[in-house]
Protein backbone atom coordinates (compact mmCIF):
# COMPACT_ATOMS: atom_id res chain seq x y z
CA UNK A 1 0.00 0.00 0.00
CA UNK A 2 1.76 3.03 -1.03
CA UNK A 3 0.06 5.70 1.02
CA UNK A 4 2.91 6.88 2.76
CA UNK A 5 3.90 9.55 0.27
CA UNK A 6 5.32 12.71 1.26
CA UNK A 7 3.35 14.33 -1.30
CA UNK A 8 0.42 14.11 0.79
CA UNK A 9 2.15 15.32 4.01
CA UNK A 10 2.11 18.90 1.54
CA UNK A 11 -1.60 19.59 1.69
CA UNK A 12 -2.13 18.87 5.20
CA UNK A 13 -2.06 22.63 6.61
CA UNK A 14 -5.24 22.63 4.40
CA UNK A 15 -7.42 19.66 5.61
CA UNK A 16 -9.99 20.37 8.17
CA UNK A 17 -9.26 18.55 11.46
CA UNK A 18 -11.98 17.48 14.15
CA UNK A 19 -10.96 17.56 18.11
CA UNK A 20 -12.50 15.09 20.32
CA UNK A 21 -11.98 15.45 24.08
CA UNK A 22 -11.85 12.65 26.53
CA UNK A 23 -11.39 11.84 30.29
CA UNK A 24 -8.27 8.82 30.56
CA UNK A 25 -10.54 5.89 32.16
CA UNK A 26 -9.36 4.13 35.36
CA UNK A 27 -9.56 1.32 33.12
CA UNK A 28 -7.05 2.59 30.73
CA UNK A 29 -4.14 2.48 33.34
CA UNK A 30 -1.76 -0.36 33.84
CA UNK A 31 0.42 -0.76 36.79
CA UNK A 32 3.34 1.41 35.43
CA UNK A 33 0.86 4.34 36.43
CA UNK A 34 0.20 5.49 33.19
CA UNK A 35 -2.62 5.01 30.07
CA UNK A 36 -1.61 1.47 29.02
CA UNK A 37 -0.13 2.43 24.86
CA UNK A 38 -2.72 -0.11 23.35
CA UNK A 39 -5.84 2.48 24.31
CA UNK A 40 -4.11 5.07 22.00
CA UNK A 41 -5.19 3.14 18.99
CA UNK A 42 -8.58 3.25 20.96
CA UNK A 43 -8.96 7.38 21.19
CA UNK A 44 -7.38 7.64 17.60
CA UNK A 45 -10.23 5.23 16.63
CA UNK A 46 -12.95 8.07 18.85
CA UNK A 47 -11.46 10.64 17.11
CA UNK A 48 -12.02 8.90 13.53
CA UNK A 49 -15.35 8.06 14.43
CA UNK A 50 -16.27 12.04 15.25
CA UNK A 51 -14.16 12.91 11.99
CA UNK A 52 -16.52 10.85 9.71
CA UNK A 53 -19.69 11.45 11.59
CA UNK A 54 -18.60 15.53 11.35
CA UNK A 55 -17.81 15.08 7.47
CA UNK A 56 -20.35 12.56 6.31
CA UNK A 57 -22.59 11.15 8.78
CA UNK A 58 -22.09 8.11 11.67
CA UNK A 59 -20.22 5.28 10.98
CA UNK A 60 -22.57 3.08 12.35
CA UNK A 61 -24.71 4.04 9.45
CA UNK A 62 -21.72 3.18 7.14
CA UNK A 63 -21.77 0.47 8.08
CA UNK A 64 -25.39 -0.72 8.01
CA UNK A 65 -25.11 0.37 4.46
CA UNK A 66 -22.28 -2.48 3.86
CA UNK A 67 -19.00 -1.51 3.72
CA UNK A 68 -16.76 -1.20 6.22
CA UNK A 69 -13.00 0.50 6.98
CA UNK A 70 -10.78 -2.08 8.47
CA UNK A 71 -7.76 -0.94 9.97
CA UNK A 72 -4.68 -2.01 7.64
CA UNK A 73 -1.87 -0.01 8.81
CA UNK A 74 -1.32 1.36 12.33
CA UNK A 75 1.68 3.32 13.96
CA UNK A 76 1.77 5.09 17.43
CA UNK A 77 4.70 7.29 18.61
CA UNK A 78 4.29 8.39 22.17
CA UNK A 79 5.52 11.04 23.48
CA UNK A 80 4.65 11.43 27.13
CA UNK A 81 1.98 10.15 29.26
CA UNK A 82 -1.35 10.39 29.86
CA UNK A 83 -2.54 9.76 33.38
CA UNK A 84 -5.95 8.89 35.06
CA UNK A 85 -8.52 11.29 35.12
CA UNK A 86 -6.83 13.72 33.20
CA UNK A 87 -8.93 15.26 29.63
CA UNK A 88 -6.72 14.39 26.92
CA UNK A 89 -7.83 15.95 23.05
CA UNK A 90 -7.58 14.15 20.06
CA UNK A 91 -6.88 16.08 16.86
CA UNK A 92 -8.15 13.50 13.88
CA UNK A 93 -6.94 14.66 10.22
CA UNK A 94 -7.24 13.05 6.73
CA UNK A 95 -3.73 12.81 4.99
CA UNK A 96 -4.79 10.55 2.22
CA UNK A 97 -7.78 9.05 0.10
CA UNK A 98 -7.67 6.28 -2.37
CA UNK A 99 -10.46 4.10 -3.97
CA UNK A 100 -9.92 1.34 -1.48
CA UNK A 101 -7.97 2.92 1.37
CA UNK A 102 -8.06 6.08 3.20
CA UNK A 103 -5.17 7.44 5.80
CA UNK A 104 -6.26 9.11 8.98
CA UNK A 105 -3.13 11.48 11.02
CA UNK A 106 -3.53 12.01 14.81
CA UNK A 107 -2.45 14.34 17.43
CA UNK A 108 -3.20 13.78 21.03
CA UNK A 109 -2.77 16.46 23.53
CA UNK A 110 -3.36 17.48 27.04
CA UNK A 111 -5.10 20.46 26.75
CA UNK A 112 -4.64 21.29 30.60
CA UNK A 113 -0.47 22.40 30.03
CA UNK A 114 -0.60 21.69 26.45
CA UNK A 115 1.64 18.60 25.91
CA UNK A 116 1.31 16.66 22.72
CA UNK A 117 1.44 12.80 24.20
CA UNK A 118 1.31 11.05 21.07
CA UNK A 119 1.17 11.37 17.17
CA UNK A 120 -0.83 8.33 15.39
CA UNK A 121 -1.00 7.21 11.61
CA UNK A 122 -3.95 4.66 10.38
CA UNK A 123 -4.55 3.51 6.80
CA UNK A 124 -7.91 1.98 6.74
CA UNK A 125 -9.33 -0.11 3.73
CA UNK A 126 -12.18 -0.64 2.41
CA UNK A 127 -14.21 -4.10 2.69
CA UNK A 128 -17.32 -6.10 2.54
CA UNK A 129 -19.09 -8.49 4.94
CA UNK A 130 -16.26 -11.00 4.29
CA UNK A 131 -13.78 -8.74 4.91
CA UNK A 132 -12.54 -8.35 0.87
CA UNK A 133 -10.89 -5.25 -0.46
CA UNK A 134 -13.89 -2.99 -2.43
CA UNK A 135 -13.94 -0.26 -3.61
CA UNK A 136 -15.51 2.93 -1.36
CA UNK A 137 -18.72 3.85 -1.92
CA UNK A 138 -18.47 7.04 -4.54
CA UNK A 139 -20.28 9.30 -1.47
CA UNK A 140 -17.72 8.17 1.02
CA UNK A 141 -15.04 8.49 -0.91
CA UNK A 142 -15.99 12.07 -2.17
CA UNK A 143 -16.96 13.49 1.43
CA UNK A 144 -13.27 12.49 2.64
CA UNK A 145 -11.48 14.07 -0.46
CA UNK A 146 -14.02 16.95 0.24
CA UNK A 147 -12.57 17.20 3.88
CA UNK A 148 -8.98 16.78 2.93
CA UNK A 149 -8.81 19.68 0.66
CA UNK B 1 -35.05 -14.07 36.12
CA UNK B 2 -35.93 -17.10 39.32
CA UNK B 3 -32.55 -18.75 38.46
CA UNK B 4 -31.24 -18.11 42.23
CA UNK B 5 -32.26 -21.29 43.86
CA UNK B 6 -30.93 -22.62 46.60
CA UNK B 7 -31.26 -26.16 45.37
CA UNK B 8 -29.42 -25.61 42.25
CA UNK B 9 -26.73 -25.34 44.61
CA UNK B 10 -27.24 -29.38 46.17
CA UNK B 11 -26.33 -30.89 43.26
CA UNK B 12 -22.80 -28.75 42.70
CA UNK B 13 -20.75 -31.75 44.02
CA UNK B 14 -22.08 -34.05 41.17
CA UNK B 15 -20.97 -30.83 38.47
CA UNK B 16 -18.55 -31.48 35.81
CA UNK B 17 -16.12 -28.96 36.03
CA UNK B 18 -13.77 -27.07 33.36
CA UNK B 19 -10.35 -26.09 34.58
CA UNK B 20 -9.25 -22.84 32.39
CA UNK B 21 -5.65 -21.32 33.25
CA UNK B 22 -4.52 -17.73 31.78
CA UNK B 23 -1.74 -15.45 33.04
CA UNK B 24 -2.35 -12.10 34.25
CA UNK B 25 -1.67 -9.87 30.92
CA UNK B 26 0.18 -6.44 31.64
CA UNK B 27 -2.82 -4.44 29.73
CA UNK B 28 -4.75 -6.10 32.58
CA UNK B 29 -3.68 -4.20 35.44
CA UNK B 30 -4.53 -0.66 36.66
CA UNK B 31 -2.38 1.95 38.10
CA UNK B 32 -3.39 -0.11 41.56
CA UNK B 33 -0.77 -2.38 40.79
CA UNK B 34 -3.36 -5.18 39.92
CA UNK B 35 -5.63 -6.82 37.57
CA UNK B 36 -8.29 -4.51 36.55
CA UNK B 37 -12.02 -5.89 38.62
CA UNK B 38 -13.81 -5.99 34.84
CA UNK B 39 -10.86 -8.34 33.51
CA UNK B 40 -12.87 -10.84 36.07
CA UNK B 41 -15.33 -10.68 33.55
CA UNK B 42 -13.43 -11.58 30.32
CA UNK B 43 -11.68 -14.38 32.39
CA UNK B 44 -15.02 -16.27 33.32
CA UNK B 45 -15.71 -15.95 29.32
CA UNK B 46 -13.09 -17.89 29.17
CA UNK B 47 -13.42 -20.61 31.19
CA UNK B 48 -17.70 -20.32 30.14
CA UNK B 49 -16.03 -20.86 26.51
CA UNK B 50 -13.96 -23.78 27.26
CA UNK B 51 -16.61 -25.31 29.41
CA UNK B 52 -19.06 -25.34 26.23
CA UNK B 53 -16.27 -26.94 24.01
CA UNK B 54 -15.53 -29.50 26.31
CA UNK B 55 -19.42 -30.44 26.78
CA UNK B 56 -20.20 -29.87 23.44
CA UNK B 57 -18.49 -27.92 20.70
CA UNK B 58 -16.76 -24.52 20.26
CA UNK B 59 -18.96 -21.45 21.05
CA UNK B 60 -18.00 -20.09 17.97
CA UNK B 61 -19.75 -23.29 15.96
CA UNK B 62 -23.21 -22.68 18.41
CA UNK B 63 -23.18 -19.00 17.15
CA UNK B 64 -22.79 -19.73 13.47
CA UNK B 65 -26.01 -21.97 14.20
CA UNK B 66 -28.05 -18.82 14.54
CA UNK B 67 -27.80 -18.83 19.04
CA UNK B 68 -26.00 -16.72 20.92
CA UNK B 69 -25.90 -16.45 24.42
CA UNK B 70 -26.14 -12.59 25.99
CA UNK B 71 -25.05 -12.15 29.49
CA UNK B 72 -28.16 -10.91 31.58
CA UNK B 73 -26.79 -10.58 34.95
CA UNK B 74 -23.13 -11.14 36.99
CA UNK B 75 -21.78 -10.94 39.89
CA UNK B 76 -18.09 -11.08 41.10
CA UNK B 77 -16.96 -11.32 44.73
CA UNK B 78 -13.34 -10.26 44.82
CA UNK B 79 -11.80 -12.03 47.56
CA UNK B 80 -7.78 -11.17 46.49
CA UNK B 81 -5.83 -9.24 43.89
CA UNK B 82 -4.43 -10.62 40.72
CA UNK B 83 -1.42 -9.95 40.14
CA UNK B 84 0.25 -8.98 36.59
CA UNK B 85 2.26 -12.29 35.24
CA UNK B 86 0.84 -14.38 37.63
CA UNK B 87 -0.89 -17.76 36.39
CA UNK B 88 -4.33 -17.94 37.38
CA UNK B 89 -7.51 -21.09 37.28
CA UNK B 90 -11.23 -20.30 36.29
CA UNK B 91 -12.63 -23.19 37.12
CA UNK B 92 -16.11 -23.03 35.76
CA UNK B 93 -18.77 -24.95 36.51
CA UNK B 94 -22.84 -25.01 35.27
CA UNK B 95 -25.27 -24.33 38.30
CA UNK B 96 -28.81 -24.40 36.34
CA UNK B 97 -30.33 -24.90 33.30
CA UNK B 98 -33.41 -23.36 31.93
CA UNK B 99 -35.37 -23.32 28.60
CA UNK B 100 -33.97 -20.15 27.62
CA UNK B 101 -31.26 -19.26 30.43
CA UNK B 102 -28.19 -21.08 31.71
CA UNK B 103 -26.21 -20.03 35.09
CA UNK B 104 -22.71 -20.51 34.98
CA UNK B 105 -20.49 -20.19 38.65
CA UNK B 106 -16.66 -19.97 38.35
CA UNK B 107 -13.89 -19.90 40.81
CA UNK B 108 -11.01 -17.87 40.38
CA UNK B 109 -7.33 -19.37 42.17
CA UNK B 110 -4.00 -18.91 41.86
CA UNK B 111 -2.18 -22.46 42.14
CA UNK B 112 0.94 -20.98 42.72
CA UNK B 113 -0.34 -20.55 46.67
CA UNK B 114 -4.00 -21.88 45.95
CA UNK B 115 -5.00 -18.93 47.03
CA UNK B 116 -9.02 -18.03 46.13
CA UNK B 117 -9.29 -14.54 44.08
CA UNK B 118 -12.37 -14.39 43.42
CA UNK B 119 -16.20 -16.25 43.02
CA UNK B 120 -18.49 -15.36 40.23
CA UNK B 121 -22.00 -16.28 38.68
CA UNK B 122 -23.01 -15.14 35.49
CA UNK B 123 -26.93 -15.86 34.04
CA UNK B 124 -26.66 -16.24 30.26
CA UNK B 125 -29.93 -16.32 28.05
CA UNK B 126 -30.63 -17.81 24.86
CA UNK B 127 -30.92 -14.49 22.27
CA UNK B 128 -31.50 -14.65 17.88
CA UNK B 129 -29.45 -12.32 15.93
CA UNK B 130 -32.20 -9.86 16.79
CA UNK B 131 -31.44 -9.83 20.81
CA UNK B 132 -35.13 -11.69 21.50
CA UNK B 133 -35.12 -14.12 23.71
CA UNK B 134 -35.51 -17.74 22.19
CA UNK B 135 -35.27 -21.18 23.28
CA UNK B 136 -32.15 -22.84 23.32
CA UNK B 137 -31.93 -25.35 20.69
CA UNK B 138 -32.65 -29.02 22.19
CA UNK B 139 -29.10 -30.23 21.50
CA UNK B 140 -26.80 -27.46 23.35
CA UNK B 141 -29.57 -27.68 26.36
CA UNK B 142 -29.52 -30.99 26.59
CA UNK B 143 -25.55 -30.93 26.81
CA UNK B 144 -25.57 -28.48 28.92
CA UNK B 145 -28.33 -30.81 31.82
CA UNK B 146 -26.14 -33.54 30.93
CA UNK B 147 -23.06 -31.76 32.06
CA UNK B 148 -24.91 -30.26 35.11
CA UNK B 149 -26.12 -34.40 36.29
CA UNK C 1 -20.00 -7.85 53.79
CA UNK C 2 -23.20 -6.72 55.27
CA UNK C 3 -23.83 -3.93 52.84
CA UNK C 4 -26.69 -5.24 50.83
CA UNK C 5 -29.49 -4.20 53.71
CA UNK C 6 -33.03 -3.28 52.64
CA UNK C 7 -32.99 -0.62 54.40
CA UNK C 8 -30.01 1.57 52.81
CA UNK C 9 -32.49 1.43 49.86
CA UNK C 10 -35.06 3.00 51.81
CA UNK C 11 -33.03 6.26 51.75
CA UNK C 12 -32.24 6.25 47.96
CA UNK C 13 -35.46 9.06 47.04
CA UNK C 14 -32.85 11.28 48.87
CA UNK C 15 -29.56 10.41 47.58
CA UNK C 16 -27.94 13.16 45.29
CA UNK C 17 -26.81 11.69 42.17
CA UNK C 18 -24.26 12.62 39.38
CA UNK C 19 -25.00 11.74 35.57
CA UNK C 20 -22.35 10.69 33.07
CA UNK C 21 -22.75 10.28 29.68
CA UNK C 22 -20.49 8.57 27.08
CA UNK C 23 -20.73 7.43 23.36
CA UNK C 24 -20.01 3.89 22.97
CA UNK C 25 -16.83 3.06 21.54
CA UNK C 26 -16.02 0.31 18.33
CA UNK C 27 -13.93 -1.14 20.67
CA UNK C 28 -16.85 -2.10 22.98
CA UNK C 29 -18.78 -3.50 20.87
CA UNK C 30 -18.03 -7.89 20.34
CA UNK C 31 -19.03 -9.48 17.55
CA UNK C 32 -22.67 -10.24 18.50
CA UNK C 33 -23.26 -6.03 17.31
CA UNK C 34 -23.44 -5.00 21.09
CA UNK C 35 -21.03 -3.88 23.91
CA UNK C 36 -19.70 -6.47 25.56
CA UNK C 37 -20.89 -6.83 29.15
CA UNK C 38 -17.76 -5.94 31.00
CA UNK C 39 -17.39 -2.64 29.85
CA UNK C 40 -20.28 -2.24 31.82
CA UNK C 41 -18.48 -2.29 34.69
CA UNK C 42 -15.99 0.30 33.39
CA UNK C 43 -18.99 2.60 32.59
CA UNK C 44 -20.12 1.94 36.71
CA UNK C 45 -16.41 3.01 37.38
CA UNK C 46 -16.68 6.35 35.23
CA UNK C 47 -19.58 7.21 36.93
CA UNK C 48 -17.74 6.51 40.26
CA UNK C 49 -15.42 8.96 39.46
CA UNK C 50 -17.74 11.37 38.25
CA UNK C 51 -19.45 11.03 41.74
CA UNK C 52 -16.45 11.35 43.91
CA UNK C 53 -15.11 14.27 42.10
CA UNK C 54 -18.41 16.13 42.39
CA UNK C 55 -19.04 15.60 46.15
CA UNK C 56 -15.18 15.80 47.33
CA UNK C 57 -12.80 15.51 45.05
CA UNK C 58 -10.52 14.16 42.11
CA UNK C 59 -10.47 10.20 42.89
CA UNK C 60 -6.84 11.10 41.25
CA UNK C 61 -5.95 12.83 44.40
CA UNK C 62 -7.88 10.54 46.69
CA UNK C 63 -4.95 7.75 45.65
CA UNK C 64 -2.18 10.39 45.92
CA UNK C 65 -3.31 10.98 49.58
CA UNK C 66 -2.68 7.15 49.94
CA UNK C 67 -5.60 5.37 50.35
CA UNK C 68 -7.55 3.09 47.33
CA UNK C 69 -11.39 2.05 47.24
CA UNK C 70 -10.73 -1.50 45.42
CA UNK C 71 -13.82 -3.15 44.25
CA UNK C 72 -14.94 -6.26 46.45
CA UNK C 73 -18.22 -6.75 44.79
CA UNK C 74 -20.00 -6.15 41.45
CA UNK C 75 -23.49 -7.02 40.13
CA UNK C 76 -24.91 -6.06 37.03
CA UNK C 77 -28.21 -6.76 35.96
CA UNK C 78 -28.50 -6.38 31.62
CA UNK C 79 -31.46 -4.91 30.72
CA UNK C 80 -30.79 -4.23 27.04
CA UNK C 81 -27.72 -3.94 24.49
CA UNK C 82 -26.13 -0.89 23.96
CA UNK C 83 -24.69 -0.42 20.54
CA UNK C 84 -21.65 1.54 18.75
CA UNK C 85 -22.23 5.05 18.69
CA UNK C 86 -25.22 5.62 20.96
CA UNK C 87 -24.89 7.82 23.96
CA UNK C 88 -25.31 6.21 27.17
CA UNK C 89 -26.14 7.78 30.33
CA UNK C 90 -24.63 6.53 33.92
CA UNK C 91 -26.78 7.54 36.80
CA UNK C 92 -24.56 7.38 39.85
CA UNK C 93 -25.88 7.45 43.81
CA UNK C 94 -24.10 6.05 46.69
CA UNK C 95 -26.19 3.46 48.55
CA UNK C 96 -24.21 2.97 52.02
CA UNK C 97 -21.54 4.04 53.51
CA UNK C 98 -19.20 2.31 56.37
CA UNK C 99 -15.94 3.01 58.08
CA UNK C 100 -14.21 0.74 55.60
CA UNK C 101 -16.44 0.16 52.33
CA UNK C 102 -18.78 2.08 50.36
CA UNK C 103 -22.01 0.55 47.98
CA UNK C 104 -22.43 2.40 44.65
CA UNK C 105 -25.88 1.67 42.88
CA UNK C 106 -25.94 2.74 38.92
CA UNK C 107 -28.49 3.03 36.18
CA UNK C 108 -27.66 3.10 32.50
CA UNK C 109 -30.13 4.11 30.21
CA UNK C 110 -29.92 5.42 26.55
CA UNK C 111 -31.44 9.06 26.84
CA UNK C 112 -32.11 8.82 23.04
CA UNK C 113 -35.22 6.56 23.79
CA UNK C 114 -35.11 6.25 27.35
CA UNK C 115 -34.43 2.88 27.42
CA UNK C 116 -32.83 1.46 30.44
CA UNK C 117 -29.72 -0.85 29.55
CA UNK C 118 -28.77 -2.03 33.09
CA UNK C 119 -28.39 -1.15 36.68
CA UNK C 120 -25.58 -2.58 38.58
CA UNK C 121 -23.91 -2.27 42.26
CA UNK C 122 -20.76 -2.18 43.35
CA UNK C 123 -19.14 -2.33 46.92
CA UNK C 124 -15.67 -1.18 47.30
CA UNK C 125 -13.26 -0.62 50.39
CA UNK C 126 -10.38 1.06 51.58
CA UNK C 127 -7.21 -0.76 51.05
CA UNK C 128 -3.66 0.96 52.02
CA UNK C 129 -0.56 0.28 49.14
CA UNK C 130 -0.72 -2.97 50.14
CA UNK C 131 -4.05 -3.59 49.38
CA UNK C 132 -4.93 -4.40 53.16
CA UNK C 133 -7.99 -2.80 54.60
CA UNK C 134 -7.77 0.54 56.49
CA UNK C 135 -10.26 2.82 57.65
CA UNK C 136 -11.49 5.45 55.31
CA UNK C 137 -10.51 8.49 56.25
CA UNK C 138 -12.04 10.91 57.90
CA UNK C 139 -12.82 13.86 55.77
CA UNK C 140 -13.77 11.30 52.29
CA UNK C 141 -16.37 8.79 54.29
CA UNK C 142 -17.66 12.48 55.58
CA UNK C 143 -17.97 13.53 52.09
CA UNK C 144 -20.11 10.83 50.89
CA UNK C 145 -21.94 9.99 53.77
CA UNK C 146 -23.35 13.83 53.83
CA UNK C 147 -23.80 12.49 49.40
CA UNK C 148 -25.95 10.03 50.62
CA UNK C 149 -28.32 11.88 52.99
CA UNK D 1 15.56 7.66 17.44
CA UNK D 2 17.34 6.06 14.84
CA UNK D 3 16.10 2.78 15.59
CA UNK D 4 14.59 2.11 12.26
CA UNK D 5 18.14 0.72 10.12
CA UNK D 6 18.19 -1.94 7.76
CA UNK D 7 21.11 -3.57 9.05
CA UNK D 8 19.41 -4.42 12.10
CA UNK D 9 17.60 -6.51 9.67
CA UNK D 10 20.37 -8.29 8.35
CA UNK D 11 20.76 -10.24 11.40
CA UNK D 12 17.52 -11.74 11.75
CA UNK D 13 18.45 -15.22 10.80
CA UNK D 14 20.12 -15.48 13.59
CA UNK D 15 18.44 -14.20 16.47
CA UNK D 16 16.52 -16.12 18.88
CA UNK D 17 12.90 -16.48 19.03
CA UNK D 18 9.74 -17.22 21.33
CA UNK D 19 6.90 -18.39 20.64
CA UNK D 20 3.64 -17.56 21.96
CA UNK D 21 0.41 -18.89 21.70
CA UNK D 22 -2.99 -17.83 22.87
CA UNK D 23 -6.91 -18.07 21.82
CA UNK D 24 -8.94 -15.64 20.82
CA UNK D 25 -11.73 -14.17 23.40
CA UNK D 26 -14.86 -13.50 22.61
CA UNK D 27 -13.97 -10.11 24.71
CA UNK D 28 -11.41 -9.09 21.99
CA UNK D 29 -13.67 -9.18 18.74
CA UNK D 30 -15.32 -6.04 17.47
CA UNK D 31 -18.75 -5.72 16.27
CA UNK D 32 -17.15 -6.67 12.31
CA UNK D 33 -17.18 -10.16 13.38
CA UNK D 34 -12.89 -10.32 13.90
CA UNK D 35 -10.64 -9.62 16.52
CA UNK D 36 -10.25 -5.82 17.39
CA UNK D 37 -7.08 -4.04 15.79
CA UNK D 38 -5.38 -2.93 19.10
CA UNK D 39 -5.37 -5.96 21.04
CA UNK D 40 -2.29 -6.95 18.61
CA UNK D 41 -0.74 -4.91 20.36
CA UNK D 42 -1.83 -6.55 23.59
CA UNK D 43 -0.38 -9.66 21.84
CA UNK D 44 3.05 -8.45 21.76
CA UNK D 45 3.48 -7.32 24.74
CA UNK D 46 2.60 -11.07 26.04
CA UNK D 47 5.05 -12.37 23.39
CA UNK D 48 7.24 -9.60 24.44
CA UNK D 49 6.77 -10.65 28.38
CA UNK D 50 7.83 -14.20 27.53
CA UNK D 51 10.26 -13.30 25.44
CA UNK D 52 12.15 -11.19 28.24
CA UNK D 53 11.25 -14.13 30.67
CA UNK D 54 12.73 -16.72 28.30
CA UNK D 55 16.23 -15.06 28.26
CA UNK D 56 16.50 -13.49 31.35
CA UNK D 57 14.07 -13.63 34.21
CA UNK D 58 10.16 -12.22 34.54
CA UNK D 59 9.54 -8.69 33.64
CA UNK D 60 7.52 -8.42 36.72
CA UNK D 61 10.90 -8.47 38.38
CA UNK D 62 12.76 -6.37 36.28
CA UNK D 63 10.11 -4.08 37.23
CA UNK D 64 10.84 -4.31 40.88
CA UNK D 65 14.23 -3.66 40.37
CA UNK D 66 13.30 -0.38 39.80
CA UNK D 67 13.25 -0.35 35.62
CA UNK D 68 10.32 -0.08 33.32
CA UNK D 69 10.66 -0.47 29.78
CA UNK D 70 7.96 2.46 28.23
CA UNK D 71 6.73 1.72 24.59
CA UNK D 72 7.77 4.46 22.49
CA UNK D 73 6.61 3.51 19.18
CA UNK D 74 4.26 0.55 17.98
CA UNK D 75 3.76 -0.44 14.16
CA UNK D 76 1.17 -2.95 13.50
CA UNK D 77 0.50 -4.02 9.72
CA UNK D 78 -2.93 -6.47 9.27
CA UNK D 79 -2.62 -8.82 6.92
CA UNK D 80 -5.69 -11.01 7.67
CA UNK D 81 -8.36 -11.33 10.36
CA UNK D 82 -8.14 -13.41 13.64
CA UNK D 83 -11.66 -14.72 14.69
CA UNK D 84 -13.01 -15.36 17.95
CA UNK D 85 -11.61 -18.90 19.83
CA UNK D 86 -8.79 -19.22 16.84
CA UNK D 87 -5.72 -20.03 18.35
CA UNK D 88 -2.89 -17.77 17.24
CA UNK D 89 0.82 -17.66 17.78
CA UNK D 90 2.89 -14.62 18.76
CA UNK D 91 6.42 -14.90 17.01
CA UNK D 92 8.63 -12.32 18.84
CA UNK D 93 12.15 -11.83 17.92
CA UNK D 94 14.65 -9.10 19.36
CA UNK D 95 15.61 -6.44 16.12
CA UNK D 96 18.02 -4.06 18.39
CA UNK D 97 19.48 -3.13 21.68
CA UNK D 98 20.48 0.41 22.38
CA UNK D 99 21.81 1.77 26.10
CA UNK D 100 18.18 2.91 27.05
CA UNK D 101 15.72 1.32 24.18
CA UNK D 102 14.92 -1.88 22.47
CA UNK D 103 13.46 -3.20 20.08
CA UNK D 104 11.04 -6.04 19.38
CA UNK D 105 9.61 -7.42 16.14
CA UNK D 106 6.73 -10.07 16.04
CA UNK D 107 4.67 -12.31 13.75
CA UNK D 108 1.68 -13.41 14.33
CA UNK D 109 0.20 -16.09 12.50
CA UNK D 110 -2.69 -18.50 12.58
CA UNK D 111 -1.26 -22.01 12.89
CA UNK D 112 -4.21 -23.65 11.91
CA UNK D 113 -3.88 -22.96 8.32
CA UNK D 114 -0.64 -21.33 8.60
CA UNK D 115 -1.97 -17.90 7.20
CA UNK D 116 -0.05 -14.86 8.97
CA UNK D 117 -2.14 -12.06 10.36
CA UNK D 118 -0.14 -9.40 11.30
CA UNK D 119 3.37 -8.16 11.74
CA UNK D 120 4.33 -5.48 13.90
CA UNK D 121 7.35 -3.58 15.93
CA UNK D 122 7.80 -1.63 19.22
CA UNK D 123 10.33 0.12 20.03
CA UNK D 124 10.46 0.25 24.74
CA UNK D 125 12.88 2.95 26.40
CA UNK D 126 13.80 2.27 29.52
CA UNK D 127 12.35 4.22 32.37
CA UNK D 128 12.45 4.96 35.82
CA UNK D 129 9.54 5.48 38.31
CA UNK D 130 9.59 8.86 37.58
CA UNK D 131 9.08 7.56 33.44
CA UNK D 132 12.15 9.68 32.79
CA UNK D 133 14.77 7.56 30.31
CA UNK D 134 17.42 6.33 31.95
CA UNK D 135 20.32 3.63 31.07
CA UNK D 136 19.16 0.02 30.71
CA UNK D 137 20.74 -2.18 33.33
CA UNK D 138 23.68 -3.68 32.26
CA UNK D 139 22.13 -7.61 33.23
CA UNK D 140 18.77 -6.80 31.20
CA UNK D 141 20.99 -4.93 28.73
CA UNK D 142 23.48 -8.10 28.29
CA UNK D 143 20.99 -10.59 28.36
CA UNK D 144 18.56 -8.97 25.47
CA UNK D 145 22.17 -8.29 23.30
CA UNK D 146 22.82 -11.96 23.51
CA UNK D 147 19.37 -12.81 22.22
CA UNK D 148 20.19 -11.08 19.34
CA UNK D 149 22.83 -12.80 18.37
Amino acid sequence: MALYKADCRASLSLVSRTMTETRVRYAETDQMGVAYHANYLVWCEMGRTDFIREHFKSYADVERDGVRLAVADAQVRYLAPARYDEIIRIETRLADVRSRAVAFEYTITRPADDVRLATARTVLVSVDGAQRPVAMPAELRGRLAAASE
